[in-house]
């Protein structure tokens, strides 16, 4: 089975402290600390591996922080083309109490030199000759410009494989202009990407500008898509409750492994959805409930208008 | 020259977020990342190296950070003799922002196994054979016990070594009850170990339990020493103001050299006041303003009562 390959442009070691009580300008015993590999093409790969799909994780990965992905990746069963960079991988951290919502500290990452970035595309064009699917997913680091979306994007076509970007901002933008296969931004950094008010010209939009397949996640109000002039929607799975950090990866790796298996765009929308509410019944991101997919599957009901 | 030998029982790396505005329950972007190899036994052999005196860095490491201290110690010049770990080495986060206090996450750090203290241990009596002083600075992790501290300060004095103990609670008294010739707490450590609530009542505490001389840092209230029955006060260099963290350390480097040197008391306070004044002249803990030390030095006088 040809493998889907997943970039993950700036990937993060998600840091997890519990303390007793949030107070800004004091000092914390942190009680607990967990630590996972995150990045959000890190956990659409891990949602891929759920439904039997083999990827392979494309990323930059420097210093300490990058050996520990590295390892994680590898202990995860997850396999991983790296691009050793010089800069050091960055750290996210969430801070977490009883009561108050999660503090969150987004280190911005490492540089990546021109030269690393060529290295990975090199990486990309050589795997694409026999890969099912290119997804793309989450931040640029700092400096990256929007053009190596376009490099991908256009390396993926270059080689008849469909490509899928979970981006925003001006790489929503490139990727879209750049004739992408599949976008799929949630609502909101689609509208923030085109300046737009209404969701539905934020579609026409990204379409205009070159987007074949748009697929619009939004949360707890399920998941629009447009296909050329054919518009699809799906509804949440009702009364999910738990953690949603991740939900939207493994949502776009349902929508990945329902299309790489040929579906039609409606039933890779029931993918999405079931796979991103199985999401939140975990409370690790990057995990999903497969048990509870396989639930949902049978019970969501896309429509097509 | 015999080189000092400078326990730091959980190193940890020490990290600076800088956020625009600290809000609980927010996201926030980091603007910068500041990272230093940190505990206080590290401060304090920066602060000898300063000052001209070798150091061995006797610590426990593990995983990727543990990793990173090691490179950082040997880019700073600093000779570390380090007792490999399973765990991994700790990280502590202060984030920071123009207006409000700095909010401190403290990891717990590593469990730090029987078997790999004795293999700590065992290295430090080795070092003793030909060691000019044994210093010993910070918290113990989770999991070990005073024992560690008294397995110390008997394994100085069985060498013959001068032992200098900046340790806080049980730690504190087991160094003080072993027989630790210098003990180096802060006042409310000293406080707070000893159950008393005068200064006085908590030194006597401290040398009827072993320790011979008791060195008290005070903060702006500069130092307090008393040498079996005489008392030794010195002001603190007036009219510093600046970034206090790893002041108390670089007091206590003050206060090692000058004992090796052969110092008086009285000398060896000075160097402690104004070695710790030069630590508070610097922005980021561990580095001490040379010159200003020696223009300190020359102003400061102790008072012998």
């Amino acid at each position: 089975m040809a493998r889907i390959l997943v970039v993950t442009p700036n990937p993060a070691v998600d840091t997890t402290y519990r303390v007793a009580e949030q107070r800004v300008g004091e000092s914390h015993r942190v009680l607990e600390v967990a630590q996972r590999p995150g990045g959000k093409g890190i956990n659409v790969s891990r949602g891929l591996a759920a439904l039997g799909h083999e990827s392979v994780n494309i990323l930059p990965l420097g210093g300490a922080t990058g050996d520990w992905i590295a390892a994680q990746l590898e202990e995860l069963g997850l396999a991983a083309s790296i691009t050793r960079i010089a800069g050091a991988t960055r750290t996210c951290v969430a801070v977490t109490d009883p009561v108050a919502h999660p503090t969150v500290f987004n280190e911005p990452g490492p540089t990546v030199a021109p030269r690393e970035w060529e290295a990975l595309l090199a990486d990309v064009r050589l795997r694409l000759a026999d890969a099912a699917m290119l997804v793309v997913s989450g931040s640029l680091p700092p400096g990256a410009d929007a053009s190596l979306i376009t490099a991908l994007v256009v390396a993926a076509r270059d080689a008849g494989v469909l490509s899928l970007l979970d981006v925003s901002g001006e790489s929503l933008l490139a990727a879209a202009a750049a004739g992408a296969d599949v976008v799929k931004p949630n609502a909101e950094e689609l509208l923030a990407a085109t300046g737009t008010t209404g969701l539905d010209a934020a579609i026409t939009a990204a379409q205009a500008l070159g987007a074949r397949l748009v697929v619009v996640s939004r949360g707890a109000h399920g998941l629009v898509a447009r296909d050329g002039d054919t518009r699809y929607s799906t509804p949440a799975v009702p009364g999910i409750h738990g953690n949603p950090t991740g939900a939207g990866d493994a949502a776009t790796a349902g929508l990945a492994a329902a299309l790489v298996d040929g579906a039609d765009v409606a039933e890779a929308l029931r993918w999405a959805a079931a796979l991103g509410a199985a999401a939140v019944l975990r409370p690790v991101a990057g995990e999903v409930d497969l048990a509870a997919f396989h639930r949902f599957l049978s019970t969501q009901t896309p429509t097509t208008e």
